[in-house]
Parts: C-alpha cells; structure tokens; sequence
C-alpha cells in the first residue's frame, strides 16, 4: 500500500485550528495529589510560550485560551503583544466562578444576590478583558450544584441561571459569543445545574443568537454516544465549541484520542458531514486536558496531532460509497466504508505534507530532540510552577 | 409514633389516577425466554378487565392504554362500551412501528419513503381509533436507530423524523396530543434516533404546543439525575406523561419503586414542587413494566400502590422549612426534611384512607384472598395467552 | 510507508484458530423482535456448512461451537462427520438452561432438587455428546438470578450452584474441561448468580484444575478494564476461553471490533504479552454475537478478519521499545509505542499473507462475489429459519 | 401503627460499633476547590476530640482511625491516652503512598525497587505505630495504576504488588491483620492495580488467613450489586471491614445512606444473614466520606444513625416469612417482607432506645442545640485546619 493521498483534504488540513487551554502548562492533578513536572510553566507569559512551541512545531495551534482569574495579569493589551511576537494568539476566556470561598454554594445560580452579583461581574470583567485580548468567546463552565437531595432548589436554581446568564448576554459586543458548558457531575455529586445537552441548549436558545453550546467530550454519562449530540447541535445550530480530550471512566481529561480513538474518529466524522470543517464554521475546536503526570508540552503536541491524524482519517471518509451502501440497506457494507478510513494509516502522508509546508515531519520527536524540555527544566527550576490556583 | 396525618394531602392522592398499560397483563420476558403465568389475558378484553380489576380494589387506574396493533379489534366502540361496562376508561394509544419486518431499519425515519409513509399512515390510523375510544394521547415511542457505525446518516434520519412527526401532527385533533418519548439505547444498539430527552424536546418544539415528552424512568444512561429532567420539562412546559417503571441496569421495566425507591421518591417530589400533581395538571402517569416471572395483576396492584406510597411521602415533605433551610445553605438540615418525609411509614395511615373510601386496607392482600387468580387460571386454561406480538 | 512486514508474527497468526458459534447462523434478535434474513440456515448441519464457508474462505475458523439443545440432532457422530467432510471439527458444547419453563427460576442454583436434577443432567448429556463429537470444553453460562431484592437467597444459591457443578466436574474426562462464563446482568435484572470475573474464579477453584472461565467480552459493568481481567486471569492460570463480540451499551452482541476496536487491540496485546498466543496455550477463541440484521455469513467473516486483523497489530508491538519507555516512566513514550503498532494498516500485508497461503485476499468481497448469499436465498426459500429456539 | 418493637434486636444493636475516620473532621474537597468550614480541626488530638463528640452522643463509634502521615505525632501513646480519656480507642491504621512526590508512578507496584522499598518501610512503620496504639487493622488503599495504554506492564505491576503485600504481611502480628482495599478507578484513569473484589480477593489469599478485603461502598462500576459482593465475601471468609459511603456518580464520598438508602438497607441485610453481625464476627464497619461542604461533626453523627436506623430495619426483617416466602417462588411475596421492614419506620423505636439507655433522642437537634459547633468556631478561629495534607 502506498500513503493515502491527501490531495482533496489538505485545504481543509490546512485551515485546521485548535485552541490549546493556558492551564494545560500548568500541574494539574486529583484530589489526591497535585505532582509536579520538571520544567513547568510559571506564569501566564510562560504558559503561552509553551503554546506557542507547540504551535511553531505542528502549525495547528494558532490561539490559546485564558482562564480568569488563573491570567489575570496587570495589562492584558501587553498579554496579548507577548502572544503575538510569539506567532499566537489569545483565544477564548473561560471564566472561574468555583475557586472562591463565597461559591461555596453556587454561582450564578447561588441563591444570595450578592454572590450572584460577583459571578456576574467577574463574567463582565472578562467580557473587558475579551475587548483587551482581541477574544471573541465567554465560556462558562459553571461548578454549580448541590451534593445533597434537598440542598437546594434545582427549579430557583435554574431560573436564577437563566437570571444571569440573560445579564452577561446583555453586554456582548456583536461578534461577541456566549458558550455555555455542560458537565455530567463533578464536583458537584447530587445535581450539577447544566448538566446536559438539553440544558445547555434550552438556556442558549433562551438567550438570543449569540449564545451557543460547547460540548467537552468527557462530559457525558457511560455509553452517550456523543457523535449523535455533535451531529444535533450542528442541525441546530448551536455547536459553538469542542473542549476536546478523553476518558475511560469520568472526566478523566485525558489527552483526546488515548482512551477511544474511534470515538474521537465518529465525533470527527460528524463535524465533516455537518459542516463544521467548512470555511467560516462557526464550530472552534479546544483542548480541555491535564497532563497530570506527563510532561506539559509533549501531551499537547500529541494532542493537536492526534485530531489532526483523525481528522484526515475523517475526511477520507468515501461519503459518495457510503450514501450508496446507506441507501441500500447495506449494513456490513456501509460500515465497512467507515471502517476503511479509520484504520488507513494517514501518519506516513500527514508527515510528508508537514514537511512540505515547513514543519517538522515528526514534531514530537523534533520537540525531544531539541533539548528544549531540559532547557526549560533548567530555567524554570525556582519559582512556583503554575497550577489551577486553587 | 402515630400514623402520619394525611389530611392535608387526601385531595391530591383521591385525584391521583395511573394508567395501566394493557400490555402488563400479557407475558412479556427477555430475548431468551418468555415464560408463561397462569391465569394471562389472551384478549384485549381479558387485559381491560385485569386492568378493571385493579382499579376496582384500589380506585387508582381509572384508565387503560392500548397498544396498537397488539390491541387491534374489530370494534374500538364496542371495547370501549367493554371496558366502562368494567369501571375504566381506554386511554392512551400507543403505536407500534418496531415488529413488521418493513421496519427492519426503521420507521419514521426510514429512507424509503414507502416505509415512512406505512408508519405515518399506522399513526394515523391510532388516530382513527383514539377518535373511538376517547383518548387524547397519542403515544409515540421508536425503535429507529442503527446497530453499526455508518450504517445510516444520523442527521438524514433525523430530518425524516422531522418530517414524519410533522405530517402526524397535522392530524391532531384540537384536544389531542402527541407525545413523544426518548430512550437510551434497545433494540438499536449503536444509535437510537430520539435518545434523550433534548431531542424529545428539540422535535417536540419544532411541531407546536400539542406536542410534549414522555420520560419514562427506565429510558436513561446510567446515573442519570432523572428528577432533574422532570424538573426541566415542567420548567420548560413540555413533560406529557410519565412511563414508571425501575431498572438496576438497562431497561429492565421492573416494577416502580422496586429498584431505587429513593429516586421515585425524588422524582415525585419534583413532581408536587413543579405543580404536576395540582389540578389540571397536563402530566400523566402511567406504568410501562413488564411482569416476567411474577403474576401480572398482583405485579400491577403493587405498582400503583408503590406510586400512590411514594406519591403520599412525597406530598408530606414539609416544604417551608425545606425552604427555610435551603436558604441558609443548611446542607444537612435540608437533606433532613427531605429524608423525614421519606422516611415516613406512610402505609398505615393509607390502608385506613382507603377504607373510609371503601377500599380494601390491603388490596395485594384483598386479591391474594380473593381467589380470582386461580379462577382466572384454570378459565384461562386454554387457548394463546397474550403476548408482545413479536 | 510500505505495508508492515509480518515476517516475525506469521508462525503465530498461522495457528489462529477462532471458534465460531452454530447459533450466528441462526436468526437471533431482541426481546422486542427477531427479523428474518435471506438464506438463513435452518438445521444444525446448515449452520455447520455456514461455518466451513468461513473457513473456507478465511482459514481462521476450524471449529464450530455447538449448543444444546438447540443444535440436538439424532446421530451426533453424524453431525461429527458432516462437519468433517466440509473441513471443520465440532468444537465447544454449550449448555442451555433457560429455555424451559421448569428454569423460571433458576437452574443449577434452582431450591427445587428436582429441577437442579434436571439441570445438571443436561450437563451430563452434554458431556455425552462431547464423548461424540469429539469436543473437550464443556461452557457453562447460566442465565439464573433474581428480578427483585428478596426473591431469593443469594448465599444459598451460590452455594447451590457450586454443588451442582461440583456433580458435573465429578464425571469429567481427563481431557475435558468445565468453562464457567460470567455475566453481568440480563436476563435477570436485580442479581445474576455468577455476575463477575471473581465468582467465575472463586467457582473454578474450588472445583479443581480441569475448570476453567471464560470471558465474554460484553459481560461487564459499563467501564470495566476488560484487559485488566485478561491479564489477571491468564496470571492466575485459569483463562479458559473467550467469547468475543462488542458492544455499546449492555451485552449488544455486535461483531467484535466493531464499537471499540482499540480495546480488541488492548485486549489481545495482554493475551499476546501473557503467553495466550503460545503454541500449547490453553486459551481458546470464540465467537458469541448476533447478527440481528446484517447477513449471517459476511458477519462471521467480518468477525474472525477483525480479530485476525487486530491479532496481528497486536503481535506487532515492539515490545522491547515499550519495555524501555516503561522502565524510563517515559509515559507518552510508552503510550506511543502501543499506538504505533495500532495505527499500523495491516490489512495490505494480511491480503499478501492469505493469498500467498491460497486464500482470497479479501474474503468479505470474494464471497460477495460468489454469488454463494444469493444462492443460499434460494435455496433455503422454505422451511423454518433457525433461530434461538426460545 | 406503633413503634416497632426493637426487643429482638437490641442486643445487635447494642454491639454496633462504626470507626469513625480522622480525615472526616478535616477539610476536604475536589480537584477544584477545597472549602473551609468553621470549626475544622486543626490537629489529630482535635479530630479524635470530635469523633469522641459523636461517640458520646451516640454510643456508636468507640473507635477512631488513622491516616498516616495525616495523623503523625511525635508520640503515639500519648494519643491513644488522649483518646482514651475521651473515651474512644484508637483503630485502624490507614497507609498512605500516594502524595508523596516518589510515588507519582506508583508506590507497592511500583517497578523502582527504591520506590517500592519506602513504600514498604511505611506500612512497616504503620505496624510499629500500630503496636503503640493498639489497632490490630492495616487497611491498604493503593492509588497504584496508570493513566495510558502502555505506560506499564499491569502483568508486572500485579506481581510487584504481591511480593511487596507479602514482605508486610511477614511482619504481621499474631492478632493483626492485612485489609486490602480496591477501588475501580482514581486516582489514575487507564488502570487501577487493584480495581475489583476479585483482585483483592486472590491476593489476599496468596498472602494466608490474617489477609483480608475491604469493601468500599463507593469504589464499583455502575450498576455493580455491591450486596452480592458482601454476600460472597462472608461466604469466602475474606470480608474484613467496610468502608461506607454513598455515591451517585463515581467515588463521591457522600453521607452513607444519603444516595441509595435501599442499598444500604440490602446490603446490611446480607451483613446480617451473613453472620456480620454476630457476636465475634471478624467484619469491622467504617465509614469513610468528606464532608466537602456541610459541617464535620453533624455529618458524621447523621452517617452512624443512618447506619444504625437501617441496621435496625434489616434487623427487622422476617427472615421465615422471606425463607417461606422463597421456598414457593413467591416474587412478590418474598418481595413484600424485604421492603416491609426496609419501609418501617424504626426512628421512634431507636429515639426511644438511646434515652433509656441515657443518650440523646435525637444527637443531631442535641449537637446543634449544645452550641459545640459554634464553640468550635470560635475556640479554632486560627491556625491551619486539617486537610488531606496534600
């Protein structure tokens, strides 16, 4: 066999972004134990350099995204300078209302104004700092729910949401988005305010044209078939985002690909026959991931090639000889056809055509070859390496 | 202790009506094996009047649903003059699109247009007989779905529902509903075309204010926070009727409260909370179970007596000083009101309810004693006991 | 890149020996419906001739698991040489249990000595046809459990059963062994009596060493780490066999490789790793899966190619590179290693292999070519298709 | 309905003894946020005073584990004389092997032999620390496992594992003994080293008779029937201790009894029949749990009641009725006589109970209204409250 030709899909290779999340750069861990990685970022400056190493390596990670108040910095404008001398650019803000003792119980569903007054105006500051860094996405992902049967009521609860999230709509800017995550449980354990698809898509209709839904693969209970929530929210216009990693048993946040690559192959293959690869898709393409004992830089490098090899896997698809086999009725056949573009071995010719455009053939062996892990390890060996800021 | 005072919740539980599902008084079983009982209906008349049966000892399933064609008669008038003959009213019709084998890769959403159209025009026909029997719910549940990845276009097939549903709703009656329920996974293994209650609630939005969701409690992924979902759909104006049942695993169509009463309890609550059980009340309950290995009336008795127990704890929860504690972000103390209600034996005090109403104290018992199992089964003797169909 | 070179792994994929299973031949469906299909096998020697078609085309499938009674013929030494005269042997005898009335409740762990009786004769007349046909694994799945809490003693049903089989273990012969399946649920849905890897364990040992378990591939709980169990069972020296298929959901019985093909690949990289694979392993390979839809023949070639296909990804892992990033806790190093040889497109070299070893090099198009499906329909136009006998 | 009579059962009851864990009275959460509360403790001789606070309220938890290091002072007997004054005993000693940053790739399996050395030096030195305090219970937890296909040889690990459980096993005193715990998954998300009962199970016996399991109630797949485990456990002699908790989702710690009150009430049934509770029976219960929101001490005082209310309800059970019940195949019947007592409410009978035997009522309105709790606040209004020690 020879390389799959790339020919009729390397337009679409080539405009292919995925934002890489700041907090990637940064330890990570569980409830147990948070380990450190020799090497690791310090600062949202440092964290953006490492972005853009990844970046400089595969060209597919063009922008990163902020996490608030993990980046907050004095001057955002020179945050955003910092980025593009270094060939990035600042991406989505995602906003934290679950690290400050008053959210204890809630955000912008807390039953007290005052704190839902705080939520609220933190999401404000982060529409500001969006007209700063040039972003053009609030994502919010909300901690908010309760442990207990009874806690509290999920009916106020959700009406309060709607509550705010209606207020933080009120003050996009017009190419502005609102991007409402949804989470099965963790780290609530009873109920979790948006905790599905249906949830996250009533309050954005709810909202107006500008709210959309972002859908985090590992946010779902055993055995959704995600593919189908993709192929949904794009007939209904309402896929704004991917957080892309994966899991074996919760939100595991592993790196995207390890754990089901055919899952992340079908979710691909769903973005392709809706639309979402087409130029001017409003679907953007995120990692939301902890390397919580690998190295930071690498696993993001393995990362963006992973759904960058699956997403050529995906567009290989024979969409004209599996309508056929799909009309007839051809169970066997029709599944054959996808099967074939998954285990094609796009490796060899993906690498070839990285080296045509002036990337290295092989990045990650490129990035270990170049000493710059040891290099970092070394410069960053004092200081307090960045973490989730909990 | 003494029996809890059910005086300020009698008029809600003497509302308080369940619909039986015909089908419950048929031998049901797994793909394995269907055993047989003693005593099963043969006849749609037989299964009205075990239905009637139930109702006459517990005056809480004044209606029958009907599965179409498993319940097909010559004379929908003269069943239904069979069935007030017997005490019980025929309610709601629920299609059956999965047991031709035109339906071997769906209905509504098939790609033959041939196929679609039989499926609309059996809907059309339940039509036709809700018209005889007086019901007002139409009852949609699919099949539809794929076994195979690729087998079929998901987003094709999920238009073509659009399109089915659209031209069965067109022939509503002004009183009329249709409902449409969602489910997990089974019999489609890979993918089922209305899986959730998002796309339930999508495809019902889309068709207009006669058209609401059905959430049967045996249809989710495992975890599911089911009382949230009831939460929503009443939030959102769109819970129908309930299907109960209960399930450790799958859709194991046990009886309800047998698995996990605690979650019907909750379920309930959410229920009374979100006006469902107030008068006028647009949500119906009905049993969708099947008895396997136990007897079929005893099996139902139980059933409704589970419902009406639970509805009762429900009923009991001291809502203000729920409220009092939530709002102090009383973790425990909320939790506490919750529990206390549940934990309340609330049998006593029902079994001396239903005799001033001229009830039995103890209907499973009253049967039990009453020998009418054994005279159904040695008159049931002969001839085929009903089954599913299949 | 050129297609792998198997030259290291042949010796091994040589000996790969896949048993089918008579009952794929058949019709099987789920509890709501059986489909029919064209050309489906109607008799005992149908499905056999079926089966050598598989092998015939394939090499992969030399043996054919029969089950009891559903495969019950008058001369079972005839069926032995009807099956050797279209070049495969009569393989594993599985017993069934679930299929009469008296098994309502149970079988080897039924209270009613008379049924136990019952049961464990059934296993002795498997061990008879086994003395026939040659066979030497005796596969015990018992469908016994309980639908509701309280039913029934777990204890004393465990207890029983471990009597019971201790009577069937008793009349062995030297050469046979007793396979003890496990199954997480279905078809009883509150407790299954040998529910997990661990009962099938603790049950075989206290037999002795001619017992063995067998791992069916769809028989967890939703997250299992099947190649954990893999692992652990070939470490503990009691992995008798496997029942391959996949699944999405429960026990879907799809074609193995079809809905995770990563966690085949895992799975046979630890058979692989733990001596499985040896010339003189006691492991065995089988088919267990349904083809509700799908033609029976192509569904079996599907299957035994996948398991080939994957079989030889496995063998390709380099072991020594995966020991060294092991070793060094190089982590993504290590993970590469693995997903290199899953990545691998085998199917080039496989296609050399089979021709130059006589066999059509895509055996899925060769019978399609054949024109055998279509003859098949014809022939067996009348007569009753086989199925599950339920 | 009266109270019911707890006169058979009082003697049971009057044995029960659940440890209470130290880390309880300390601050916990999730990966995301550790919440303080007021009134924390701030040391190991203030957690062992407020587990003794429960004890003297209750009458229920005599004793108090350990975590070490969480729980390392400088002299062990002068704590168990702290403890001791206050009335309690020390208990189990809890190892700890995974916040250390050595242990990042494991700790027992670990394939360093340096690593494994420390690793086994802790649990020795939890022996010696044992000998001070008079616990005769080393409860391993191994957070062991990997979070990539490939990172390591789970075959090499398993084995690692046994030698270094036998290396401590062989410093075990006569009367003390090795309980080994396993959990399904996390804190590592590929595989976990000793994820099942199984696992627990054949390694304990390879170590001899004073090895056994413990079963966390929060540490299974979904869907797994946590009672059948208890029920083989006691049945294989290898049940040594419970961990109790609830769970909705994953390992959420929550109150025992706040999720599932039925499978609490199942499985202290299955205690029961099992012999768990009778006079000199080696099974040992704690608890578990994080109160990651809610007040320690009023959340451990509502964890011993549910565990002693539903004792006291699976005390209740008519085991004749149910064995007759059983006998006949009666479903529903034998049904009916484990939810008779499960629904019973036992919350009188107890409150009755405790005041004649000179405790409180009701020792959780006791606590709130002593005023301990505020005084708490107040008195460690400074210093470090005590956390995981992360």
């Amino acid at each position: 066999m020879t390389a799959p030709r790339l020919d009729g899909i390397t337009d679409t290779l080539a405009r292919q972004a995925i934002e890489l999340p700041s907090w990637a750069f940064g330890n990570s861990g569980t409830r147990f134990k948070v380990f450190g990685t020799p090497g690791t970022a310090r600062t949202p400056q440092e964290k953006i350099a490492d972005a853009a190493t990844v970046h400089e390596l595969t060209g597919l990670a063009p922008t990163v995204a902020l996490h608030i108040p993990w980046d907050e910095v004095a001057d955002f404008a020179a945050l955003r300078a910092h980025a593009e001398g270094l060939g990035v650019q600042l991406g989505t803000v995602n906003s934290n209302t679950f690290q400050d003792e008053i959210y204890k119980f809630g955000s912008l569903a807390h039953s007290d104004p005052a704190v839902r007054r705080t939520a609220i105006d933190h999401h404000l500051r982060c529409l500001e700092i969006m007209a700063d860094t040039g972003s053009t996405d609030l994502k919010i992902w909300l901690a908010d729910g309760t442990n207990y049967p009874g806690q509290d009521s999920m009916r106020a609860r959700q009406d309060r949401i709607a509550d705010s999230l209606a207020e933080i709509y009120d003050q996009l800017a017009p190419d502005q988005r609102l991007v409402l995550e949804y989470k099965f449980f963790e780290p609530a354990f009873y109920h979790t305010d948006v905790p599905d698809w249906g949830t996250s898509y009533a309050q954005v209709c709810a909202l107006g044209e500008q709210a959309v839904t972002c859908l985090d693969t590992g946010h779902h209970a055993p055995g959704t078939n995600v593919e189908f929530i993709v192929m949904q929210l794009l007939r209904l216009g309402r896929l704004g985002s991917f957080d892309f990693n994966s899991r074996f048993y919760a939100d595991d946040d592993l790196i995207v690909g390890a754990a089901d690559p055919f899952q992340l192959f079908r979710i691909l293959h769903e973005v392709a026959v809706g639309g979402g690869f087409d130029e001017g898709s409003p679907v953007r393409f995120m990692l939301d991931q902890c390397h919580n004992i690998e190295d930071k830089i690498p696993g993001q490098l393995r990362s963006v090639l992973n759904v960058q090899e699956m997403t050529a896997r995906a567009l290989l698809v024979d969409r004209e000889a599996l309508g056929r086999a799909q009309a007839e009725h051809d169970v066997l056949g029709a599944n054959e056809v996808l099967m074939d573009a998954f285990q094609t071995d796009v490796r060899p010719a993906l690498a070839e055509w990285r080296a045509a455009r002036g990337f290295p053939a092989d990045p990650v062996r490129a990035y270990a070859e170049s000493g710059h892990q040891q290099h970092l390890a070394a410069q960053r060996a004092d200081g307090q390496q960045a973490g989730w800021g909990a």
